[in-house]
């Protein structure tokens, strides 16, 4: 029986769930919600997703009908018909919306824009699937914290603990966000150290990090610098290391100077190559030759792409909440599989 | 019967020209090059592309296979089995690959990289189909004739007359190309009047035209800024303009207002979210809102996606050439429907 | 006698407006507001300049002791003790504004942010000193009518008519401003035309002007590239067009491949060379070798510096208003040498 | 008596430190060198500095005459009539400028490009002044690690060890260099751990000191993001250790929110605005509000004016090497002092 999927919020990252979800054969999509007539409906309608209003009322459902679209009625309908909604709604609409779930009797997701607390109980594929069987509610971590999770989680799976420091150089803003600057500049986060590092504590209490933060004028990826101090007798070496982050889903190894990948610009015209959707790259990018281990300590740079690395996490997260694969590993195999025939990949 | 195509050059452009004749049911790929074992052969293999090495030396072509790949010889080798070569070398080369393909006795398009001259005769879907029906050398004309022409011809063909000062604002880079700049200036073209806009005199010599040319940090889309004279008595408006041009294969007329598209950034996005492979964007843009015909002087914007644009050109300049399609609308209608069909859209 | 002139706003235009001011031997500052206590009011005290606060509420007045800064009181206080202002405050303040100077009876220039309508008479010092002798108030215009004053009307007054298209190739933030984007796009003004060119009719109406304008993602400068179609029997050659401008004040003629100058970057790195504060410059710049005069049309490139351009216009038309200098020659000539003097050049 | 100094290549970083040393009671320029005549020359003839050839070749002094620039003669002469010169030549240069140095028996000061086995003395006043008394040959170390010493010294000095991790955001060009890119990427360096920490300890060898490094697409400032692991009893807190760099020389503490100084683009314009040529920020700038001491684990950010940190350096480690200063903080108050006098802050 198909797990019927609600998108709550058809934008960058429900556009993308929508696809993620509808490749799969044990779930479907049941409804997607904008809050209006927009190009993003002719888009839904495109791929047959049938439309919902973000609201229930009465003249914004209508008002759809008069620029062409087919609206089924507002979100209380949609959760009606649905077993889990996946919110990708802009922040802030959090507390609303969770009351909403709530009345509805719905299991929910949210994205990482919101935070623990929304839930008490956050999701990765790789460090806590198995926290999340059957529960109710659940967010599924940010783009960051899933990156940070791929590749620490393995480390401190093998080593029993780990203590770490991330410099994160982010992208100011999204491609199709002409808005946000700076243009020429670099704009440290002033909150000493940053959120972002113990975020990964959400999901992997174990793991010691902490973080530092500037965003910098680029529209593609983060770059994460890591500094993992690992403990007396990890037994690792830099091709140790390299060899179980291969083994590791959903992330990618290549080298800077023997692929001529030395800059993200040139990690997502890989991306674009390959052929997933709007260039999206799932997997975290880790430079094989900017990976050293120097007796404990443990150096390397990946890049995240800010888009789309949770994109597949919400699949698995649907299976764990719905108790239908207890196994992560067996999860995301499935999901991206599903997810690259369907784009004939 | 099939035509056989050779790519020589599977890079930027070769490799989105190989999916577009792969696309179609009266051609086919029967190899493409690459100078030596490199990421793009993992490409090229997937996609079921007979590896060719681009010179025909022996150790060249045995290096491929130290790596891992299988190539099937040297271009002489290639250039023996196939109908047209589609030529997407890097520029400087052109003259003496010209030489290799007449000695081969094989019927070639360069790009627009070639100077005119290099064959004597240029080709763009809108301009001179009809002009190159059976010849046996051509050059597809670059991503900004190719744009100019599109909006330009059809003008031309109503008012029978055509004078035109077009300002080019160009992106510096390629987004895959992290080595070339201006991070924070802009850079005119000091060649006044530029050689960007006589270009389209090569493809339609009645229409009188004229350029400037800056380059600006951006690596997404050249912008055109055009001012067109039209002759008295034209008999147009500004909307019988926008629908001449909505009834003008790949060309895409969207509202910067309505649609939300006030940028280049969002003009991408849109094309990444239509689902074409690369995000590539093969119709010209131009905004509504930002058209207006005061009298006899039309102004009007576009924006060009500098790496796709032509890429369906090469498609029906084969037809022409091999003169199995005369008439250039039928050709594009063909073109474009096998390319959506094959990405699935 | 000394001209009392106060500064109402003493951020990006009015801290260079109150420099240029303090450097002439016929004005001086009596006073300079800032809205409260702030690393400018440092900068007015380390200068002399004395303090008001922009309001006249007394706990705002009181509010800059607290922070350590002496404040002589509020604007009302300024106003009596001065013969002019000069209106450097943010945009949308126009007309409260203007209802003050004229309440407190007191000569006033606006910037050019603010429309001509506001005062009904615009200044630039190329165009139309003569005709603002003795006004009470106008609006200096602004940085892209300014430098297109420059160079369209000595070529207007030697041909006696001109009919001119612009494309702005405008810089979409300040060097300090690093909240707006894009960070990499391209942002077309969708009216069309443009309302900038145009603005030059309101200090010379027989330059019939239309423009285009896009935004790019840079932080200094704009660049004009402009395409002016001379009468018959102008008897002008390219090079006697150069040789005008080079008699012309405040334009500065350079050739991109023999100075090395061939982006707005290398003009600004020029520009702080020669030792101004700030990095400014106040002339207008155009490259030797992008000027091409073909017939009746000429083409050529210039570069403004959009935050410094007026400043010496600001003190001419100080000068004309209160009718101390009827040749703008040589307000022009006193402004430049004084300047130059005051940062040791 | 005054020190001759000799600058040997008049660019970026020669012009700074010709102003820089002119600016002293103690010493005075006696040439500059220019590979040809350019705008450099005429800058030079402005400021009075006489002007040499970089080649002792006959043609290339006389091609200064016939460009209008008086050229004094060659590399040779100069040297024969200094006391020291500064080797601001280009990269690459080093080997074969010592040698000339040495055959002319004249004291000799590299910038950071060339590296410390090239004279096996660096030099940063905060770190080893007394190191360089008398000896003939030093080299002022890089931009970067000025930057680190400024800070990372004081706080070695309080508590006699330090383990340090630092990631660089670095500036990917100069203002002035539209040359490189990238437009839109960040481009890890890939040798890990960078080569860029350990530098500090050429100076301050008893600092322990790693780094990371990415290019980012910004013409202004480095930022580091610095971990600090001081001993057990450091005794320090967050609010002690401002107070110590407040008391360090060289060292500006502004706060983010206080200040409204959120980015490189806002120190920048600070820069401007307090009048130093060029706008050059010669202290590194710690924001207040970034930094942060947990337990033994010290956060913060500080920015580094690329262009101009290394300038003031140059004249102490000139004082330092003709033994006539031997008190670092001494000759760093002296020169600073000339320097704010010269440019009448």
């Amino acid at each position: 029986m198909s797990i019927k999927v609600a998108i709550n919020g058809f934008g960058t990252i429900g556009k993308r769930v929508a696809d993620a979800v509808d490749a799969q054969d044990d779930m479907e999509i049941v409804g997607v919600t904008k809050t209006g007539p927009s190009f993003g409906c002719g888009l839904a309608e495109k791929k047959g997703f049938p439309l919902y209003c973000t609201f229930d009322d009465a003249d914004r459902i209508s008002s759809f009908a008069e620029s062409g679209y087919e609206c089924q009625g507002g979100l209380s309908d949609l959760l009606a018909i649905a077993d889990v909604v996946i919110d990708c709604a802009p922040g802030k609409m959090g507390a609303d919306n969770l009351a909403k779930y709530k009345a509805a009797g719905i299991k929910h997701i949210f994205q990482g824009g919101e935070k623990h607390a929304l839930t008490g109980q956050s999701y990765t594929s790789s460090a806590n699937h198995a926290d999340n069987l059957g529960v109710d509610g659940a967010r599924v971590v940010s783009c960051n914290t899933t990156g940070l999770s791929r590749t620490l989680v393995p480390l401190y799976e093998h080593c029993g603990s780990l203590k770490v420091e991330c410099t994160m150089i982010r992208r100011a803003a999204d491609p199709g966000d002409s808005k946000k600057g700076p243009i020429n500049a670099i704009a440290p986060v002033l909150k000493v150290p940053s959120h972002h590092g113990p975020d990964v504590m959400t999901v992997k209490p174990e793991i010691e990090i902490n973080s530092l933060a500037v965003a910098v004028p680029t529209t593609i990826m983060h770059v994460h610098a890591i500094v993992a101090d690992l403990p007396d007798g990890h037994g690792l070496t830099t091709e140790s290391v390299l060899e179980m982050w291969r083994n590791t889903p959903r992330v990618i190894i290549m080298s800077g100077a023997g692929d001529r990948i030395t800059t993200t610009a040139e990690v997502m015209e890989m991306a674009r190559d390959i052929g997933r959707k709007w260039g999206d790259l799932h997997e975290i990018f880790v430079w094989e030759d900017g990976v050293k281990l120097n007796g404990n300590r443990l150096y390397y740079f990946q890049a995240i792409h800010q888009e789309s690395d949770v994109i597949p996490e919400n699949v698995d997260c649907i299976r764990a909440m719905m108790n239908t694969e207890a196994d992560w590993r067996a999860s995301v195999a499935k999901t991206d599989a599903a997810i690259s025939a369907y784009y004939g990949l």
